[in-house]
């Protein structure tokens, strides 16, 4: 009985959580422009709703009455479930919490006036206090034996230390800076143009989220400024972003959100927080894989360029060796969003140094403008115009995001290990992908991640996946194989 | 500090509603097919968490420790409020309100295979059971002063006692029977036609909704199977149907739709129950006002005509006179919601004695069907052909909604009521009508019905904003008028 009222409690938490989803994507998507206020207030009443919830100290009376050795280990899960929730919940003190949510909504609002004027100097204040509230939040949440900084990253990543993830994601450098080097002695492809109407694109990107085996009578396609994916099993939803001069945009950030809600559909016990995603970093695995992996492999050029040429009339590019060539096209730049796949972890990589030091206290705020140009050039040989597209690129910071930008990376580590075992085991996948018969490849990922929920750390889960340990040399392997070929290295 | 502890109580509890509110409309128009069971679990979840909130024994505690002298009327009303939801909440037991959710969900289950039979018997056991459920329901609400049928009217006419109602309402049968009488002898109006493709339609709809005084940037207009408005002040969205072949549907619901809406927009105290709206009667006086007593006027038609004469190619009327006409056609039919103004009380009527019937138990559900054939021939002069036409026709008794038609003729009535005052006090109503500057209008309504809460009973708040108590003389009056004019009787 006991067990049963904690379930009913976890199961009742989770579908609470669903409906602040819902209302998250209808915020985004639907929402009429003067609902903004009255659904900030809704969002803050339906979070303290959970946030009573999860700290409710029932729940650790239940769990305390369980004989743990009992249950299965879905069911433990749960209950391990229960106990991080009560603790994330109950570490904060409510005054912080309320001052954190405060700051991070007035942090974006300078965020976004310091963007207009292209002064890091106007947000500056408002980041200075972000990070000192993020500071104190840290001191609650860590258990000691890690730094400040492993209390904010296990929110996004559960369990992962930053003295793991720190190597891990540096050992990424040299190797991504030679390879950037190396390519930008040649010369680069053709790039892609055309004129793609927004109709012709939609249905484009129906037909490919269609041909990943996206399950439309349980899921939606629209359009948002920031393409994402939310909702849960039977009801997960993805947003893209059109532009009528460059089709990549809407095709790959198509690709990117039916990734994350394939996850999301695959998920076997969705209603409770075992059967819930691993981490970001996985649920990144998962998009990034089927937009690069898949999406930017020869093979869907050549499943692609069909599409493209017959539905768009002056589509410029002659053939699946272009489209690819195209589509891969390595540039140095200065944004992370529309980074390709050799620079995107170098932006990552500078974000969460930069991070790491500012809530360890050996980075000032005030020096941070000034540390980001000179590490930027220092890794992409150019140095960033202005703060727009420097420091003030991303929202994230003045959101209170601190410990989310090394799940980037986690995710494109995680990709290319799963890529890796998967066509050892698929070995035609090569062929799956160029006739549009995918079933196979999402099977794979349904057994070996989707179904899995949190029953085992993220780490756990992809050395059983794909019985090696998680680490670079996958995904420095599939870079270099890769764009070896392409640039003729 | 006791008082702002329960309005802090209360204003999450409305955010949460509101909530459920938004969750409702995307299940209506853009949830994925297969999210219907998932929703209702969500919808399940915050409906028990509001519950909770609503029966929480502190709020008690803290009206007994207020002196409500000291307050205002406006915070004495919301105490009222709280204490009126607390005795809902938790006069029913919860075994009986879970299996009132059960049969009102299993009870719309029979009722579509019954409808699909065509086969009242099919439905009859489950109403049985709704009525039984409602039956207990009704004596735990009861105050012991009126019968079993006072206790679910309350639900949706705050105060509202049968004794009154039910002479009120049954006065309107002889008037209106004797005019559908004599208006049957004479000859029908020319009836509209034409081709009405839907994006024209819905064109048409936004440019009435937005002479009407509705705010696009407060909300949103969409198509869904059955119209309905939903959402709160800055978010109240509404939703309209399209018959390609007859643009009345789709005219005469957005009017209906938006009159909610503007009712929505225009509250004063959006945040709490003192500032909600005041009963189910006085939010269809709204809908109705701006779709009959506008609406269906000849100024109305005579803005309306060129509108639509320009846009539809084949539209066959001549000249305002005739929509005027077409839109007033009174012709005897089965259906209540395709019913004319003439005939819609007849309808409510038929429904209202019945269930008061079921409910104090002097008809049992086996003799319903034939009760209402019976009664419906008395009323209408023919007989229903079967019982998709009759008895079958309305969700309302599968769902368990028993208590609630009364309030679409109460709100028939008050919107008779508000139309003669606002008559005398804007004389030049018709004008602004014809020349679609509405605004007078709405303001009058803004600021004796819309921003005034629930600080008013129903009956009070007519009294107070036309002068007079509610009756039915002015809507008698008014359809005398109207249709003696129009059929030369």
């Amino acid at each position: 009985m006991t067990f049963d009222h904690l379930i009913d409690h976890l199961r009742q938490t989770s579908l609470l959580l669903q409906i602040a989803e819902t209302s998250h994507w209808d915020q985004e998507t639907v929402m009429p422009e003067k609902g903004a206020s009255l659904r900030a207030e809704q969002m803050g009443a339906l979070a303290a709703t959970i946030h009573t919830r999860q700290s409710d100290p029932q729940v650790m009376e239940w769990i305390s009455e369980l004989n743990l050795e009992e249950l299965s280990p879905f069911d433990r899960c749960n209950v391990e479930q229960a106990r991080r929730q009560y603790e994330k919940a109950t570490r904060i003190p409510k005054s912080l919490a309320e001052a954190s949510a405060k700051a991070a909504s007035e942090g974006q609002v300078q965020w976004v006036e310091a963007r207009k004027q292209n002064d890091y100097a106007v947000f500056a204040p408002a980041l200075k206090r972000n990070v000192a509230l993020k500071r104190e939040e840290a001191a609650c949440l860590t258990d000691g034996e890690g730094g400040l900084y492993d209390g904010l990253l296990d929110s996004y990543e559960p369990g992962a230390r930053t003295a793991e993830v720190k190597p891990l994601l540096e050992s990424l450098r040299p190797a991504l800076v030679s390879l950037r080097e190396r390519i930008q002695e040649k010369p680069a492809p053709r790039s892609l143009s055309g004129s793609f109407p927004e109709p012709d694109q939609l249905e484009l990107a129906r037909t490919v989220a269609e041909t990943m085996g996206y399950d439309f009578k349980a899921g939606r396609l629209d359009i948002s400024v920031h393409p994402f994916s939310s909702g849960a099993v039977s009801d997960a939803r993805i947003t893209t972003r059109i532009d009528e001069a460059d089709i990549q945009f809407c095709l790959f950030s198509t690709m990117h959100e039916v990734g994350h809600a394939l996850y999301t559909q695959g998920a076997a016990h969705p209603y409770l927080p075992a059967g819930d995603y691993c981490s970001m970093g996985l649920h990144e695995s998962q998009s990034r894989f089927w937009e690069n992996q898949i999406g930017r492999s020869h093979s869907f050029a050549e499943w692609l360029y069909p599409l493209v040429s017959s539905r768009f009339a002056d589509f410029n590019l002659r053939g699946p060796d272009e489209l690819y060539a195209a589509v891969n096209h390595v540039q140095t730049g200065f944004v992370r969003t529309e980074a390709d796949e050799v620079h995107y972890n170098l932006h990552i990589l500078l974000r969460f140094e930069l991070e790491l030091e500012l809530i360890d206290g050996s980075l000032e705020t005030e020096d941070l403008e000034e540390t980001w140009n000179v590490r930027f050039e220092r890794d992409f040989g150019i140095a960033p115009p202005d703060a727009r597209l420097g420091v003030l690129q991303d929202v994230h910071w003045s959101a209170g995001l601190i410990g989310y930008f090394p799940t980037y990376s986690l995710g494109n580590i995680y990709s290319a290990c799963l890529d890796e075992a998967m066509r050892a085991e698929l070995p035609d996948r090569d062929a799956m992908v160029r006739t549009g018969e995918t079933a196979p490849i999402l099977d794979w990922l349904r057994s070996r991640v989707h179904s899995r929920g949190r029953l085992l750390s993220p780490q756990e889960l992809i050395a059983e996946a794909t019985g090696m340990q998680p680490s670079t040399r996958p995904l420095i392997d599939y870079l270099e194989t890769k764009f070896g070929a392409l640039y003729d290295l």
